[in-house]
């Protein structure tokens, strides 16, 4: 038994980027390894639970300040409980958050197999994916520093490159030696290095001990150690979070592992890895993702295409309707706030469209129309002069701040669940089909004591109604 | 003074029509000629405004029930005083409204010249058409069927052509003799046409007096006259509008006003219109009056486009944001709850998108969020289950029928203007920041006394929300 336990392996999941290739569906404030991309769950929960059950510990996640809660709430909604929510107090690349990990880790086991991964890749076949984990973990447990090669299906000039060692039997399915890292090569050279056989795509997935990569970082990147080792000693626990010191934190350098350990680490092996794999990197791998049709039609949500070849058309499933025309090479997703029309091979370039929106001061740039919070999340329905309309969904347990308005008065009426509600000194219970009247400058707060999420509809009037107008007495979510 | 009035010109608006070659802004139950396409108003109003003034009799709108609101509304935000507003039971083409029309300006004076036009067309200089106008109507007082021929600028494949006569003095501004009428042409006769420079547009615009029009009508359609003449002669007044008899109007055969009579009539004239005009039958159309850049892109709304060429960009002042990526030859139009995407030289089957979309029994085919209805519009803000929200917004003295229902209790929020409820046996104001509690079965009516228009926020609750959950005890607008 206590065997069976050393032999895990601990999953470490990277989940704090927050990346724009597939906006309008990834946003800052929402970024792509949170959304329901491909299939019915998120990139995210996909990867939580392809690394769970027998074998595996519980997966250290490591993110950023703002998606703390979407970590928790998508991994009670997966049905995976968490070893440890690790918080970055700002984002600072691959290498620092692994060496967080791996001390974090290492505390309680420096024999303990890690394996890093990002969270926001497509692995579709998690059976043969976890029979590479376990090739994988042997070497790692025997000291080695492995990564994961994928055997390339086409040319792609839009991955890294693994270079297998000269007497690496390529076809071979164990763990093979590494001999070096390619950039991202030009279409003559990448068509080249599949055609040789010899070069696997790099997925940026790895597996080590704790102490080996601990090891690694103390000889190749000596510079990150001390600030991160302090940042992790003086984390401090947060509800479900372990929430990393922000002051050394700051002084740690922004930057990857594979710059900072991997490309100057000897003695790497790789594990090479047949199964569909994709980093879904832009709009175009989303569309060879989508069961393109013969015609290369793919299709998702509310869509018609008439007469149309090679195309992405995707809309939400809740609408607008999208109606593609004689269209060749578009991608076109549709959100009822945001649409993004491009051709096909220059989806890519919508980081730049999103700068331009940022620019003119768009909050489409960034952010939905849902703005999660720690107790749930509200939308804005209608915003006119002097009034605004919110859906507030409140999750069992959710408890909003004690707090008061200067400028404007609510009323709330309930449409699903029970509410909680105090106004000034009173406090009672608001059931569906009831209302509630909070007047201008009362002291009140809102909170869902049942089991089922409180569906409530406010209708806010005053001269001003930004969600900076808030007084804030009592959070039990610690914001200011 | 007496001379002043016989020597005006009676201007008979068509606006009964209910395209979709502009899909998704234009949608059955509220067309093209009544949205805001180019420029600041509607097409409708612009035809009102045009047709305006010295010179004109109030004019003349004849549509079709379900927009008899939006008519009259509209020609009040334009400052428009109608002279009638007269209502067919069903649509039956363009002849018999203008017989129709015929017949009830004849009723006041047969000798007055009327001018029948399309209101969804554009003509951006008001005053050169007003002096073709002019020049038209000396014509038709002398007995003249006169047509509207435009000068074209490009071998165009999608309008009818107008042949001069042979003596015609082509390059002439006055008013010339008509050889005949030409169906849409193919590429390579429209280029021909253009080039002998003896064919002009036809526009669908006619001036002659109503006694010469019915005349014509009795000589070449006589089978019209007697239903549409019954349909005039029991025609009832009801609020402003004028309603032609539902069932003589059955008998009326759909036909448009060049078959019944304009191809076979004898001695009609021209006058030519060398100012900008179009039939805006469809999104290319748009584009070309949207002001292209120099690389052909023309944008509208809130709208990035990133190296695009020859595309037309359009999104609704709210939204969504629309971006464009490396784009050629597409029509993007966006609204929140449908989005076309075209090839630009296909988007006329934009008709055949929206018959599929009605097959699938989307909405969005022919309706819009907004419905609108003689006391203001509504709209829905969220529908979830067992509740829903919705704006209403009341014109200043609208009245909503008396009614209840049995399904649902609703909760009203006003948040502009004053509202006057009664629920049950109690009347009672309901001014801004103020709710009132609907119950289920109660007996209510919701109207605005004020001068400003009233918004309310309505939160229904209910196990069924279906617009038919309403029993009617009474309505100014005679409704069932």
């Amino acid at each position: 038994m206590r065997d069976d336990v050393t032999r895990q392996v601990h999953p470490v999941l990277l989940c704090g980027g927050s990346g724009t290739r597939l906006w309008p569906v990834s946003r800052a404030s929402y970024p792509k390894q949170f959304a329901r991309l491909v299939g019915e769950e998120s990139l995210f929960q996909a990867a939580a639970r392809r690394l769970s059950g027998p074998g595996f510990a519980p997966p250290v996640a490591i993110t950023g300040e703002p998606f703390r809660f979407i970590v928790g709430e998508q991994l009670a909604e997966a049905g995976v409980r968490p070893g440890a929510i690790i918080i970055e107090p700002a984002g600072r690349n691959t290498a620092p958050a692994v060496l967080a990990a791996a001390l974090h880790v290492a505390r309680a086991d420096p024999q303990a197999v890690m394996l890093v991964a990002p969270s926001d890749h497509l692995i579709p076949d998690a059976e043969a994916f976890r029979a590479a984990v376990a090739r994988g973990g042997a070497a790692a447990r025997e000291g080695a520093i492995v990564t994961f090669g994928i055997r390339p299906d086409r040319p792609e000039t839009g991955y890294g490159y693994l270079e297998l060692g000269r007497d690496a039997d390529a076809g071979a399915r164990g763990v093979l030696p590494l001999s070096g890292f390619v950039e991202k090569p030009d279409a003559a050279r990448a068509a080249e290095m599949v055609a040789s056989g010899r070069y696997l795509w790099n997925a940026g997935i790895f597996m080590f001990t704790a102490e080996r990569i601990i090891a690694a970082f103390e000889e190749h990147a000596p510079e990150i150690v001390a600030p991160v080792r302090a940042a992790v000693e003086g984390a401090r626990a947060d509800l479900d979070f372990l929430r990393l010191a922000a002051e050394p934190w700051g002084e740690v350098p922004d930057i990857s592992i594979d710059y900072a350990v991997m490309e100057k680490a000897r003695d790497l092996a790789v594990v090479p890895y047949d199964g569909a794999w994709s980093d879904l990197g832009g709009w175009e791998a989303i569309w060879r993702h989508s069961s393109p049709d013969a015609e290369g039609v793919a299709a998702e949500g509310p869509v018609t295409a008439l007469d149309c070849r090679d195309v992405l058309l995707r809309s939400e499933e809740e609408g607008p309707e999208l109606v593609g025309i004689g269209l060749e090479g578009i991608v076109a997703v549709a959100m009822p706030d945001a649409v993004l029309v491009a051709a096909k091979d220059r989806a890519q370039e919508v980081k730049e469209a999103v700068e331009a929106l940022k620019e003119k001061g768009a909050r489409q740039a960034t952010a939905f129309a849902r703005d999660f919070r720690p107790w749930g999340w509200f939308e804005t329905l209608a915003l006119g002069d002097r009034f605004q309309v919110k859906r507030i969904v409140v999750k069992p347990g959710g408890k909003l701040s004690l707090q008061s308005h200067v400028h404007r008065a609510e009323h709330w009426i309930v449409v699903s669940g029970t509410a909680r509600v105090t106004v000034g000194e009173e406090v009672k219970l608001v059931t569906e089909n009831e209302s509630i009247y909070v007047p201008l400058g009362a002291v009140h707060r809102l909170e869902n004591p049942g089991k089922l999420p409180m569906v409530l509809i406010e209708v806010q009037t005053g001269a001003y109604l930004g969600e900076d107008d808030i007084v804030r007495y009592e959070d039990v979510y610690a914001r200011e």
